[in-house]
Parts: structure tokens; sequence; C-alpha cells
């Protein structure tokens, strides 16, 4: 049974039960369909804290019983807050890496390619001159974004090189979002 | 003492300090200058693990003796992992709340209005068919966002309304980012 269960994980992922969920969303699109959600509230200066716990995705909810993770956002001293936890765009980049790394591996194990590891990291720009109103040309967020990826791979380079192209967070950072905003005040 | 500390702090933050920064910036631009980082290393299946530690801001390097804020990334069961952490896109749109949520606290404090509470809720949809390469016209991303703000205030709303468009993740997610992605196979 040992080795049953080994032949069928590549990469840690079991890759009989991947190939059903892809047979299974070919024959019913609908349940590749994902919503993803995450609440916060403001605590104290640049300090908040986010709650992420249910999710829909093939057709149910999930997560419904489990105690939400918990973030705390955080700006540091010369962004004057007291760095209680990375800030938010700390977040979206190491948030960007986690995902790159996860599409290599599972679409590298999806063709049977074992990956030995991957290490990565990640810089980016940002210009406060655009958040703080000084400079309309200069954007608020991100101007460029750099990342490094060192996989170790026996399997054929050429396959693995552009898989995190299909990175939903890459694919969210580097194309632009639809984002509704609405604001409401409360007495 | 006291007294003067409080009027010094709106929603938190130490507009004496901002209203330095801010001074301090448009003498220098090339203070607002900041550079953002993270690396990862992956675990196993859709787990692994990023270090948010040193950034470059202010002319100088931040964060060097502290120890690195630790962040967990993995994949719920029905994504085929251990749900030992949020996913990356999870990450994301919590980033998103706690960006608008820190900018409109900053901007509405530089104007004097004070702020009593935000919270806020968001939720993206993502169609896995994108990321599994099984239709080409869907993207692997989100393909929408939509958040809530909830702000209770006695200030003026129509000053506070908009203030979130500042925010850096707002605009990062809503408008396309360079990202230069580069490949390394070790041996």
């Amino acid at each position: 049974m040992q080795t049953m269960r080994e032949t069928k994980q590549i990469n840690g992922v079991d890759t009989a039960a991947m190939n059903q969920t892809v047979a299974a969303i070919k024959a019913d699109p609908e349940l590749a369909q994902f919503r993803f959600r995450a609440k916060n509230r403001a605590i104290r200066g640049g300090h908040n804290r986010s709650e992420v716990k249910e999710f829909y995705g093939a057709k149910q909810e999930h997560r419904t019983e489990k105690e939400p993770f918990v973030l705390d956002n955080d700006e540091p001293p010369v962004l004057l807050s007291e760095d209680a936890g990375p800030n938010p765009v700390e977040y979206a980049i190491q948030a960007l890496l986690g995902c790159m790394t996860t599409t290599t591996l599972y679409k590298a194990a999806a063709q049977g390619i074992e990956i030995e590891s991957i290490r990565s990291e990640v810089e980016g720009d940002i210009d406060l001159n655009g958040m703080l109103g000084l400079d309309r040309d200069v954007r608020p967020g991100y101007q460029e974004i750099r990342a490094k990826l060192r996989i170790k791979t026996k399997g054929p380079k050429d396959k693995v090189r552009d898989l995190y192209r299909y990175s939903p967070v890459y694919d969210t950072l580097s194309r632009p979002v639809p984002i509704k905003v609405e604001v409401q005040f409360e007495e």
C-alpha cells in the first residue's frame, strides 16, 4: 500500500485525485467556479486584522466549521506604525511567490514531472509620491515587480520554465482586475 | 503631556510625524522610493512558506535586525492540499482590505478627520478553467473583486468616501503591473 500511495504522489500532489478533478471539471465546467473571501477590521494606525475562512467552490461552501486564519497587517515605524505584521504590499508580493510556486508544482505534477525544490524571492518598487498625492504621474501601487524562481528538477526544463504564467496571483497582478468598492457609512 | 500627545494622534497616526514626513518628501522626493521584498520556499504540495523581512525606503534598509515575519500558504483539500494556511489568492484580497483601510485612515488623519472604525469584507471570483488551461478565454486570476468598506465617522463623508483609491494594493490589483520573472534551474 505504501508503494501504491507513493506512485500516486508527485510533488506532494495526489495526481489520481488531480486527474479526477480535471475530468470532473471537463464534464461540468461549473465545478471550476470559486469565490474566495476575507474580512478585516481596523485596530489602530496602520494595524488592522483580517480573517480568512469560508469560500465557495465545486458547488459548495468550504471551511464552514474551521477556525478562521487570522492575519495582521501593520506598517513599520518609518511608515508611522508599530510593525505588528507585514504590510499589505508585502502580503501581496509574498502571495505572488506562493502562487507561482504552487502553480509550477501542480502543473508539473499533472505532466508527471518531479520537482525537487523551488525557492524564490521577489522585490517591488513603490514611490510614496503616488499614495501621498504629491505627483499625479506616479501610481500609488507597484511600479515594477521582479521575481526569481530557483527550481531544482531532473525533468525537462522547457516544460517547467513558463508554468508560473498560469498562476492566478501572477495573472491578477500583471493584468487589470475589475474591482467594485462599495463604501457604507455607519451611524 | 498626555493631552499634547493626544492632540497629535488622529486615527492612531502621529500627525506631527506624518506632516514632517510629507515635508521631507516634498523637499527630497527620493525619500519616497521604497522597495519591498519577500522570499519563499516550497514545502509540500500546495504548502509553501514565505519570509518577509528587510525592505528599503527613505534611503536606508529597515528591519535588518528583526526576526522575519513567517507566512504559510497552502491550499484546502478541495484544491488537493492540507489547508495549513490561507491560499495565495486569499492573501491577495486580504491585503486589498488592509491597504484600503490603512490608506483611508492615514489620509483622513492628514486632513484632521477622525474615523471611529472601519470594517470591511471582500470576495472575488476565480474560474479554475483558466489555471488548468482548459479554456483559453478564461484568465487564471480574479475575474472580478467586490469589496465593501463600512466606515464610522462624524467627519465629512464626501472627503472620506474615495480615499481608498490611493491604496497601493488597490492600484496594484486594478491596473496592470510589469512583472519580470527570472527562472533559474539549480543542479
